[in-house]
C-alpha cells in the first residue's frame, strides 16, 4: 500500500521508452505520485496513447475517423501531456542504446537527426511489439501489402481500399487481428481468404471442439479458408499494385490487399542489447516489474508475463495489461512494493455475430501441466428461453478432478459470452472451485440471465462428472468413432419433430424420445456402448442416469450435443 | 461431494411441498440421484415450474404467450414430469399440516376437496413467498386491483387492461417488481404513477446517491413518484371497475389499474404450525439447508439466507437462489454433505433504457456492519470511447479500509452493468481485495470493454482513497453544503465549451480547466476548502493531486463527476 497522502518533492530523473498505453500511464501515474520528479518519455512514432485494438474497427469503418482512436475526450498530444499532465513528450523520437553504466539513454530526432543523451535515475522500456514479418517472395516495391501495427498502418489500409476499389483481400495469419480483420472487411463487402500454416484456429487458446465451431462460423459467413500452407508470394499488376498472392502450394488467389496478421514478437532489442535478462516471451522481469537491473523497469507487451496457473511464461499482448502494468511500475518507482500477480490468459474477439472468449488453461495445456483435467461442453440460452432476446452460447469448462479447482473456460456464440468469461477470469484467478462457482449469487433477472445463470450450470455439469453421475465424450472422440466404424449406438433422445428436423446421419444413428426412455429402454441392446445425444446434452445425461438406474453399464452421453457438434449435419 | 457413480436403490419416501423452482428442482436432482425413491410434488397452484420474474415482461408485452412462462423446450406439467423426471407432480393440491410425529403431511384436493395424508421419510418445504397486502380501503369487489405473485395474476392484469382500454394506472411499492411493472406498462402507452412510502428508491440495496439517480431516471422517462405515503383508498367507477385511488394524504389519482407491489414475505405458516424453528428472515434453516427437524428440508424464497458478508439473516427471493437451493436439498438427501454458503445479496433490474444493479453490502449497511468503509463512485464508458456503441455506466464500490477488501457496489447505466456485478459478486464472494480487482485479466477487445475495465478503474480509484491519494466527497454532501451557504469553491475544471454547455449553478462555483491549472492555480484562494468537479471525477483528482503538489492543502473531488451529480443541472 501506499505511504498516506504522499506528495514527493525530491527530484529524480525518470526516462520511459514508448508513448504508448505502458510508457504513458506510468508517466502520468508517477506525475500524480511525485510532482517533482523530471519525466520525459520517448516514442518513436508520431501518435501517442493510440487503440491499436481499435485498428479492426476502424478499417471495417466501424470507427470512421482515426483521431478517435487518440486519448479519450481530448485530443492526447505533446501539448495535452505538457499541461494537462505535466509531461515532457518527444514523438518521432528513438530510443538507439541503453547505457546502463552511465545511466543514460542514447536517443535520435527523426526530424532533426540529431542524437542526443538522456540521463535518467529510473528507466522504463515500454517498447510494444514488433510484426512477425514471414518471408514472402516479390513484397518491395507493390502497394497493397500491409501489417496492422500503427496509426499509420491502419489508416493506409483504409486509403489503399477506397483509392483502388479493392474488391478482394487475403489474410495471412489467423490469430484474434486476422480473425477481426476478417470481419471488418467482410462487412465492407470485400471476398476475403484466410491463408494461415496451421490446421486449427487459434491452438494455444481454444480446444479442438471450439476451434472448429470457430471456423465453421468463419466460412459460415463468406470468408475462403486455406490452412496447412502460407502466402509464398505476392503478384503485382502492371501499376505496381497488389493482383495477387501464391501460396506455398503453389494456389493463386486474387487479392488488392494482402494483410500480414502473423503476431507480434516482443520488442526487446533494446533490453538485450543493454545486456539485459530476456528470454523467448520477452524481458524479463520480477512480480515488481523491475528488470535485471533494478533501474529499469519494462512492462506493456515486450515483457514476459506469469500464467498464474501454470506458473509458466507467456507473452500476452494487451491494452489491458498494459495500463495494469504502467500503473504498477509508477507505484514501485514512488516507493511502494506494488506486485502483478500474473495473467489469466483470458482473450475475446468478435467475429461475425459471434464472440468467442477464452480464460486459463485449456483442456489440452491443463493435461500438458499434469492436470487430471475433466472438462464440459455446455451450451444453452443466455437469458430465460421465454425471454425475446434469448440467444444461444457454449460454455466448455475444465477444471482438476482431484481439487475441483477450475481450470479453464471457453465461451463461444451470438449471446452474452464477455459477462461469462469474465466471471470465470475472475473465479479462476482467486483460485475458486467448481463447487465455488455452482452456488454464485450472480445478477439475474430475465433480461440479463437465465435464473440459473450458464456459468452455474456448467460449474454444476463439471461436478456431475467429478463425482462420475454425469460421463460425457467429447464430439470429436463420437466423431472418430463413427469415422472408423467403431460397434456402438449413437441414441438421440430429441424428440420426433426434432429428429425429422436435424440429425447426425449415420449407421450408428438410433432414436428413441427421453420421454419414452423409461418405458422402452428394454429395446436397447445390452451388450454395446451407448453414447447418448440430444440437442445440449442435458436430455442426455438425464437419459445417461435413467439407462444405468436401468442397470445398463456402458453409456455415456456426447458432451456439447448438436449444439457444439462442429461436423456435417443433416436437415430436412 | 457425492458418491463415485451412486445408483441408489434403496426405496424412501420424499414428499415435497411446493411445484415452483427449488421444489422441482430438488425433485428432478433427486431423481437422476437415487432413481428407487418415491418422489411426491403437491403443488396448490396449476401451473408448474413457472418464471414468476418475467411477469412484468409478460404485462410490457415484451413476452406474447404465458404459456412460454412455463418450463423449456417442454411444457412442464404432470405428464412431463411423470415420463421425463419420473416424478409424481399432483397440482391444485393444497398441504394443509405436517403431522412431524408421524412424518405426514396432510393434503386437500381443490378438484376433489378430498383429505388424504401422504408419509414420507424426508419431507421438502419449498413454499415460496406470500404477497404483503396494505391495508387499502374499498378494495372487495372492485376490478382492476391486482397483486403479480401467480401465473393468474399476470394473465387478468393483462386482460384487464386490454378489456378495459385502461389508460392510466398506480403501482404502490418502489420495489424489484414494482420498477420493472412501471417500465412495462409506459412501455404499453400507460399514464404511470408510483406510489411509495419510503423517500428513497430501493434503500435496502442502494446507497442515496444511487437511489436519487434511479427515481430521476423514472421520472426522465414519464412516471410520476409520490413518495413519503401509501395508496389509502380506492375508487369504483359504477361498474365496479377501477376509477381512481386515494392516498394517504387524500390526494386523488385516476387510474384504470392498481397493481399492489409492497413486496412477498416467506410463506412459512406449514412450518410454523408444526413447530418449526422460523424468524424474521423466514424458516431457519442450516448450511445444509435443513430445518430444525432434520426430516425436514426447506429452500427457495419461503427460508432465510446468511450473508455471506456480514453474516445475517436476510430473505433473498430469487429463482436463482432457489434452484441452488433444490439441488443443494437432492444432493443432501442422497446422501452428500452440500453446503449453501448463503448470498452476496446481488440484485438486478431493467428500467428503460438503463440496468441497475447491486451486490454486497451498501455503504450504509457497512458503516452500520462497524467496517470502517470507503466508497467512490465511477462513471465511465463501458467500451473505448471510440467504439460506437460505448455507453456509461456509473459504478459505487464500497470497501473496508483496514483490509482493503471489496464490501459491495452498485452499478447503473444504460452501458453493460450486469458483466460489471457479476464480476464484483463473484470477487467478493471469494474474498476479494481492491488490489486483487485492479489487477484481473478480464476480457479485453473494443467491441466489449475498455482497456481498463470500469471495475478495475473504479478499484484503482478505490485503492487511491484508501490510500488517501484522492479524497472524494459524496454529492449528497456537496449539495448540503451548497444549500447551507458553507463558504468553499466548487471548482469545476473542464473545459470552457464544457463547462458553457452544462454545469450547477451556484455561487460557490468558479470555473478553471485542468490545463491552466499547473500555471494559473495561484488565482484560487488558498484559506477556503475547494471541492473540485468534472464530467466523471478522473479530471477532478488530477487537479487534487496538482493542487496538493502546489502546497493547498484542503482540496477533495467531487465523487462521481456531473454524470453521477442527482440534482439540478443547468444546460445551454
Amino acid at each position: 500500500m501506499m505511504a498516506a497522502n504522499s506528495v514527493r518533492s525530491d527530484a529524480k530523473k525518470i526516462v520511459i521508452i514508448g508513448g504508448n498505453a505502458c510508457g504513458l500511464k506510468t508517466a502520468s501515474r508517477l506525475r500524480r505520485r511525485c510532482p517533482g520528479y523530471d519525466i520525459t518519455v520517448v516514442e518513436q512514432g508520431r501518435y501517442l496513447s493510440y487503440g491499436a485494438c481499435g485498428f479492426p474497427y476502424y478499417v471495417g469503418d466501424v470507427i470512421k475517423d482515426y483521431r478517435s482512436l487518440m486519448g479519450g475526450a481530448a485530443l492526447r498530444d505533446e501539448a495535452y501531456f505538457r499541461d494537462v499532465k505535466g509531461v515532457r513528450v518527444r514523438p518521432l523520437t528513438e530510443a538507439v542504446r541503453i547505457d546502463r553504466e552511465k545511466k543514460a539513454v542514447e536517443i535520435l530526432s527523426a526530424q532533426s537527426g540529431e542524437r542526443e543523451s538522456l540521463s535518467y535515475d529510473t528507466l522504463v522500456i515500454a517498447t510494444g511489439g514488433v510484426p512477425t514479418l514471414p518471408d514472402i517472395e516479390g513484397v518491395d516495391g507493390v502497394q497493397g501489402v500491409f501489417t496492422a501495427t500503427t496509426v499509420d498502418d491502419a489508416v493506409a489500409i483504409k486509403k489503399h481500399i477506397e483509392a483502388h476499389g479493392v474488391k478482394s483481400a487475403v489474410i495471412a495469419g489467423g490469430g484474434f487481428i486476422g480473425v477481426e480483420m476478417a470481419e471488418g472487411l467482410v462487412e465492407r463487402g470485400l471476398d476475403i481468404t484466410l491463408v494461415k500454416k496451421g490446421a486449427s484456429f487459434l491452438p494455444a487458446m481454444f480446444d479442438e471442439e471450439i476451434s472448429l465451431l470457430i471456423a465453421r462460423h468463419m466460412t459460415d459467413n463468406g470468408v475462403k479458408i486455406i490452412t496447412g500452407e502460407n502466402v509464398a508470394q505476392v503478384l503485382p499488376d502492371a501499376d505496381g499494385n497488389l493482383a495477387g498472392v501464391v501460396t506455398e502450394s503453389r494456389r493463386k488467389v486474387a487479392a488488392g490487399l494482402l494483410l500480414v496478421t502473423k503476431g507480434f514478437r516482443p520488442n526487446d532489442r533494446l533490453a538485450r542489447d543493454a545486456g539485459l535478462e530476456t528470454g523467448r516471451t520477452g524481458i524479463v522481469v520480477n512480480t515488481k516489474m523491475q528488470t535485471s537491473d533494478p533501474a529499469i523497469y519494462a512492462g506493456g507487451d515486450c515483457v514476459g508475463c506469469t500464467d498464474i496457473i501454470s506458473g509458466n511464461a507467456m507473452n500476452l499482448a494487451l491494452g489491458s495489461l498494459a495500463n495494469i502494468h504502467g500503473r504498477i511500475i509508477a507505484d514501485n518507482i514512488a516507493g511502494d512494493d506494488e506486485v502483478f500477480p500474473g495473467v489469466a490468459g483470458t482473450g475475446i474477439f468478435k467475429m461475425f455475430n459471434y464472440t468467442a472468449g477464452r480464460t486459463g488453461l485449456t483442456e489440452r495445456e491443463a493435461v500438458k501441466q499434469g492436470y487430471d483435467a475433466v472438462s464440459v461442453i455446455v451450451p444453452g440460452p443466455d437469458k430465460p428461453h421465454y425471454y425475446p432476446t434469448a440467444t444461444l452460447i457454449i460454455i466448455k469448462l475444465i477444471g482438476d478432478r482431484q481439487t475441483g479447482r477450475v481450470l479453464g473456460a471457453q465461451v463461444l456464440g451470438a449471446g452474452e459470452v464477455a459477462k461469462r468469461v469474465d466471471i470465470i477470469a475472475t473465479a479462476l484467478t482467486l483460485g475458486a472451485t467448481a463447487d465455488h462457482l455452482s452456488k454464485l449469487n450472480l445478477a439475474y433477472s430475465p433480461p440479463y440471465a437465465p435464473a440459473l445463470d450458464n456459468v452455474i450450470v456448467a460449474a454444476n455439469v463439471l461436478k456431475n462428472k467429478i463425482a462420475c453421475l454425469g460421463r460425457g465424450c467429447s464430439p470429436i472422440r463420437v466423431k472418430e468413432k463413427m469415422d472408423r466404424g467403431d460397434d456402438f449406438i449413437y441414441l438421440d433422445v430429441r424428440s420426433p419433430a426434432e429428429f425429422k428436423n436435424m440429425r447426425i446421419d449415420h449407421p450408428s444413428v438410433m432414436h428413441l424420445p427421453l420421454g419414452k426412455l423409461r418405458t422402452d429402454a428394454e429395446t436397447l441392446p445390452r451388450d454395446k456402448e451407448i453414447i447418448v445425444g440430444c440437442m445440449s446434452s442435458l436430455r442426455a445425461y438425464e437419459a445417461q442416469r435413467i439407462l444405468e438406474a436401468k442397470g445398463f453399464t456402458d453409456v455415456v452421453y456426447m458432451d456439447g450435443g448438436l449444439v457444439a457438434w462442429p461436423f456435417e449435419i443433416s436437415r430436412s
